[in-house]
């Protein structure tokens, strides 16, 4: 069993969460998820709902981490305290996924140097100009560097997240599921239509 | 300013709702998204969220009303609580939406007699054999009938929303909004590549 982690701040962007999400719910056997934040509790997204969290103190197994977007990452990108926790999550995962903006507060807690990555193209000059230290690759609907996936705008995360399923368990699984969820995926991670 | 009241209950399809509400939380100006559970308090999801609803008694006003589906809704078509509270809902509500299997839960509230209507397609006998009085649509990504609007499985939720979206404030906005959630729209109702 894996454990995804996914860090919740608040003003998030829900969809860069929720998408990938119900992927990977799709496959219980194998992924347990669980909502953390920075200091537990109820944290607010932008679709108004307030998700209950835990501390980081009580993550069981730092297998997947995933790291969302939101406007909330124009203040994040300066946050010493969440950066630096942000550092030691990404640094003891095995895997860390990230959607939309999500990949510029990897690349500010320092953690994607000399990597390639991708985030959202509606915000990509922002992106791109908080972190000169990463490979920005556009287009591309999400890259993969090591352990290091990342994903372009919000609805990306879903192909990723597929595109994840695919590498580990295989292709017919990932389509199973993209069917399931009535989703026509975007097989092609260089297939970027918003570049 | 539209509310949207979202109809949680336990074990409900996470992007069902979170798929829509993206869409709508683009326009904040016009719609303030609320959650609601027919006893208030924490209600758990697919992908093991946990968001915090209201009573049906504190909703505001009845202009939106947002249905979904899930491994759930095979006990509440049976549940005469539920679907009396869910019949009164959608009587008072100017629009009702449905996700997925939603539409069975209205089906069997028994607000959709004699209306065209679609669900999730592999979901589609469980669906169709539990109500007998909807004019069930196959194929169809999403159906309009009155008030409601039923969409297919999941992912044709967040297409059925923009949809909406576009009926109401014009298909450009529409077009804007899934460029900006990097969302390939399916922008044709009726078609239905999971038929």
């Amino acid at each position: 069993m894996q454990h995804i982690n996914v860090l919740l701040f608040d003003d998030y962007t829900s969809l860069d969460a929720l998408g990938p999400l119900e992927v990977f719910s799709r496959l219980k056997q194998h992924y347990e998820i669980e909502y953390f934040s920075l200091y537990g509790g109820a944290v607010k997204s932008s679709v108004n709902s307030q998700i209950l969290t835990r501390k980081l103190s009580e993550i069981k197994s730092h297998d997947i981490l995933l790291v969302l977007g939101g406007f909330a990452t124009r203040e994040l990108i300066n946050d010493e305290k969440f950066l630096s926790e942000l550092r030691n999550l990404a640094d003891m995962s095995k895997v860390v996924l990230s959607v939309c903006t999500g990949s510029v507060l990897l690349a500010r807690a320092g953690v994607l140097k000399n990597k390639r990555a991708t985030s959202n193209k509606s915000s990509w000059e922002f992106v791109t100009s908080a972190s000169k230290e990463v490979e920005w690759m556009k287009p591309a609907r999400w890259v993969k560097d090591g352990k290091f996936y990342t994903s372009s705008g919000v609805a990306a995360g879903i192909d990723m997240a597929l595109g994840f399923v695919s590498e580990i368990h295989g292709l017919q699984i990932a389509r199973d599921i993209a069917k399931l969820m009535e989703y026509i995926w975007n097989e092609d991670m260089n297939f970027d239509p918003f570049a």
